[in-house]
């Protein structure tokens, strides 16, 4: 499958050294990466694209520029949009409005979640708001020292409502932590987002931490995608369901899964001792 | 609305240099702020009206007297209680004694989880035993270096059943440690509380603690008051469902959140770099 | 209640200084504890006739030799088995044989789950693939210094489909570490065990691993098994249900626990600063 | 247990030839049993104190006057009340009163479900609106021919927000049926609720309606209170959990439960041919 | 919102008799209505745009011609597609695709059940496989005296996947009716289903059944819109929930619904015995 | 695989002119079928080797004798049972001993419901007590004229624990017809079966009812099997699941299944107008 990666708001390369990976970039750095609707929405698109694109594997998420992977919503477009309400409308219908363009917005991160293919972002600078909602969705959260994490929603008057207060919870077992960066929307740091589990490692600088996203991902890209995918889907599922919910579903998707070549082919490799290579997913 | 806050086990308070807090304190010093039954629907009582008084927005909890936070059910009291009961009366009959009391007794505690408004909780030297209970029916848990933390019921013949069990799993991620503390009743101190997660900091003394811990509350209470409740509210709605059933309560909840003067508010004195003011609620 | 524990993979014994403990251990040191079939079924005889024996109020779960808890699954032997199929097959029939053995699998260790006396595992040397489904199954986690862990699955072409995706997530808090693990196959050692949550404490070797683990045991054979037992099952019960339905599961369950005379017991040697003993459980 | 029945819109009594049945009545015939905010907390409170009368084993609920069981909701009252809001307020704020009226509104009408005794409602004439509410927190339902049911919420402007929604489908399992009566708040008769479900049977009058309601409670009333007050208990249970939750549920309830001399007082009268009495509860 | 309705196999028109009322046909008579690829995507489309339309209040879905609503997939059509796979493919890749599909497909039925606006469904002669699969996504089901419904799908080996298995046994309440009509494949007819509550209503032709569907269509669009759309909501949501959480959601629901003015103009016309007319939504 | 059916208490049948049916009848006329521990622990022996022979795709149970399907628990044998306990026991105790026997009890009636084969109950005579928990746990209830039913428990004292409570909500919609016969244990007939839709059809006396029942099995065993075991295993699933979580289930569950040859058979015959063989499973 050919996939065609020309984009407005985000940048999408293979790079060579690192097979079966694709490099995501949100590449509005003049305005520290803010989100407006056409972004969520492309966002949407590039991840839906790539979760059924057989050359990828594995994905790095990350920010252009120097000083922020995003710095959320973009205020001023916001200021402009169904948030900041005409008081003489009927409240009632003015909350169908709203209601479907939060879904709206929150499918479209989402997308992050629903791609089969792990995703790990890297985030550098500040990672405020919209960060924490995307970056949950994503499979495993890596960072620089030089990060400034906030959720930030209660400090323009309302409640995350993108993901970060579903998510969070259930990506730090920490839950006074989540009640206390949630309620309060303070800055806390690369130190203490490894500390409580936010973040998997903290690298020196924007650099060093790009290049590890890219290492992690090639290696998880070297393993059966069979496998790996299933791992993704499973450990989801099971996030949401009781343990016995957990096992059947396992059960029933490695009925198809284990029927894979893919099996024979790692034990085979790991008896010579080679590396296996396995057939596009 | 004018509340009136004079109850015999609890003291309320609301100190001037922290707006919009209300300062809560267990006052039985005398006996270790150990419970009994009028205690703990006292509570319930105290809670509830702090939920809906408009002139509150963050509360604190806190135990009166040097030793402890409270050392949990007085042994005393409990000893002549629906507990220990005659071994004479049919025991279907006797469960249904039991079965009532113990829900009355977590409805009670409940009332801390239930209260819209965020509760930090502050403790210091003995907080065993039910401290456990009331303080994981709380948003944020605070401590002292002196404090001694014990899921003390095994030691007394019976499993934790005021909600220490269903909660405290849902507060710290580290499920062995949950069980081990739970299994064995051993004593943790500050460091070990911190480490693991179950307090969000710790502070010297006690009289730092419930310095920092009306700080803290002072900064929540400087929020949106909309934006907060529908913070804590979703929050905890998210630890018992689906990511996908968070999302969308979270869409509906903000569909009338979201119409509030506050975004504005906020957005207008973030652009004007000022504090801005909300609306009671 | 005399039960005869002759097993031929597992040994089980009581120690005399241990009283009300039984240590089990896996018996297969010549190829490092690694798994074929009949071992793990009759491990699911072993932990149901503890389940039920009342001499029997904690376990410990540990593997012989010097070099392995256990290494998973035997490779040999497994790919001789149903997951190393022939091609030729109809998929469809395929799958119900894999999802019968699968789900025959998953029960078999799920069985230190169901065993209604808390586990403890130690850990030490290699502690691979389903050294990690079996241990994420028990309450507590140990390990030595030499420990190396890895959820090892992927690296055979497979989503680990006996546990560990459905209960690591669980047991751990932090999300994104589960996910690198179990996506990566990486080997990770005891201070990582430590810091994320997975073991609750680490001992220098082996020796002083199962020292501490009996010990451990100990302690909590000591406590009343009612209360014990009751809080192993309230605390499985509230992971996989609402914070509302763990309170009410606990109050039926207590409405019978609490009848117990070991409350009174409890209470009385408590005052009286003696040691309690116990009915038979 | 001597309680106090002296309501100010509801009669108790305890016919004498019913032993151990109490019969509730709506009692503003004047106004055809319309519900203002002072009936329905005071409904909560005659359940409350019902539901723990041990001289009370099955209820019977039914309206006072020939004309009607309830018209549901006074309008004149609730023209005035938080229901018709003035426009100018911030609707974040409005939603806040209007979520807590609700949820106090539910609470009321809930207490007939968390009531420990069966409730059985006997229906006739104009039976609207909160009559569906209502019906649909109690275990039975019986109607006379002159009854006219409606579900009819969508007619003054809103979803029914009582109960109706969520009890209705898992009342009548017809899902389409419930779909167009809420939908369409078109009135329905006796023969189709008893086609469809809604009802258990029709009477030809109020007289013989109420006649029958009582026999049928005096019939469960002799029944084991332990037997029939955990009947109740475990099918509300299992209507809102899995068949695996709901067989747990019931074995946890029922290792009390069976400790009751009711089981070989049943078994005992059986043999004998007579009548069993049981112990109050 | 002026929509533009121009399909290809589907025509949607607006009876002016029939004010705010949408009439889908399926148009693909000369082939009984099977379906294809194509005509599910556009599905999707049609309901997605009537959703939000807000001249639209409530939808009837028929099928063109004479002979059939539907009669299921077009097996010539199906026997080319992903169903009929080539069995040298590695089955675990093969099942990824078969998922992806699947998903997709019933994606776009669920559009029906997604779709703000009642849906009523119309079915006459013919109206086997995905005829059940639509119209249990629907909300409302009726059929003329010569319909012919049959779950076909064990006939041409599968378990129905598009919505059947899920949905019936919510739609029905007699669970061993839906487990004997979805295992043997039989067809059952009109008086079949209504007597156990697969239709609301069946009529003596297609006329008569389409002309009713209209009717009941107009009577729904007639109410107040935020209450219409609020009631499909919330049923919908209750029948995956328990009762408690579905009154917490009905809480929040209407928390922003109550706000509307269509309650005082239902009130004022209730009173003035004139019809209401609401805004658009 | 060859089976062997050699039992005490049932019968196992293979009818020749019913292929792949499998005929399992109570045996134990002389006492009404009524059933002790033995019966129940072989119960489960015959059903898990029926669930895995791959020679049966169909399963009728009936009861031998004409006067009974069966009376239920064999009151003698009750009464020595564990249910009639000695007072003076520590009531915790007891009660882990009676939660075990309720759990292996269960677990035993289960079986029916984990057999991967339809099941159809074909019920005469007395049909009381257990009669409801086991016909529950099967797929379709077939019955005879003379047939009467009970859900006999409270009779006895108890609330009926293996499995009535939990699943007969579950299989009659009309909850308040199962509160009503649960609460009051009165007897009811074949047509008030079929009208509430406990049973799906009614015959004129046991030769007839069980002849009706080999040919329905007759008829689903001649669909492929693949379909025919995915189709009870989804409804089974959804029945406890959200409609999204079903939908969700079955194309996992299909991604495998819809890869059998069995599609390709069915489709061909169907074209080719005759009956179509499929693999055994």
């Amino acid at each position: 499958m050919a996939q065609n990666y020309s984009f407005q708001y985000f940048t999408v390369q293979f790079p060579p050294e690192n097979p079966y990976v694709a490099h995501v970039e949100i590449n509005r750095a003049e305005k520290m990466n803010a989100f407006f609707e056409a972004m969520w929405l492309e966002l949407r698109q590039v991840f839906a694209q790539l979760s059924e694109d057989s050359a990828v594997r594995a994905i790095v998420l990350s920010g252009a520029g120097e000083k922020a992977f995003t710095t959320g919503l973009d205020v001023k477009a916001a200021s402009q949009g169904p948030l900041v309400g005409k008081a003489d409308h009927d409240p009632a219908r003015k909350a169908v409005q709203l209601r479907r363009h939060v879904a709206e917005f929150q499918d479209c991160i989402s997308a992050i979640e629903r791609c089969e293919k792990p995703v790990i972002v890297a985030m550098h600078g500040f990672s405020l708001g919209l960060a924490i909602d995307l970056s949950t969705a994503a499979d495993i959260r890596l960072c620089s020292t030089d990060v400034r994490f906030a959720v930030k929603e209660v400090d323009i008057g309302l409640a995350a409502d993108i993901g970060t207060l579903s998510r969070l919870p259930k990506v730090v077992g920490n839950f006074g932590w989540v009640k206390e960066v949630s309620l309060s929307a303070r800055i806390f740091g690369a130190e203490e987002a490894l500390r409580v589990g936010f973040v998997n490692a903290v690298y020196e600088n924007r650099e060093a931490l790009i290049a590890a996203a890219l290492k992690l991902a090639t290696l998880i890209a070297m393993k059966s995608p069979v496998a790996v995918q299933g791992t993704k889907e499973i450990l989801n599922w099971s996030r949401d369901h009781s343990v016995q919910d957990g096992l059947r579903y396992t059960g029933v998707w490695n009925s198809a899964a284990l029927q894979t070549s893919d099996v024979s082919a790692a034990l085979l490799s790991a008896m010579q001792k080679r590396t296996p290579t396995f057939e596009k997913l």
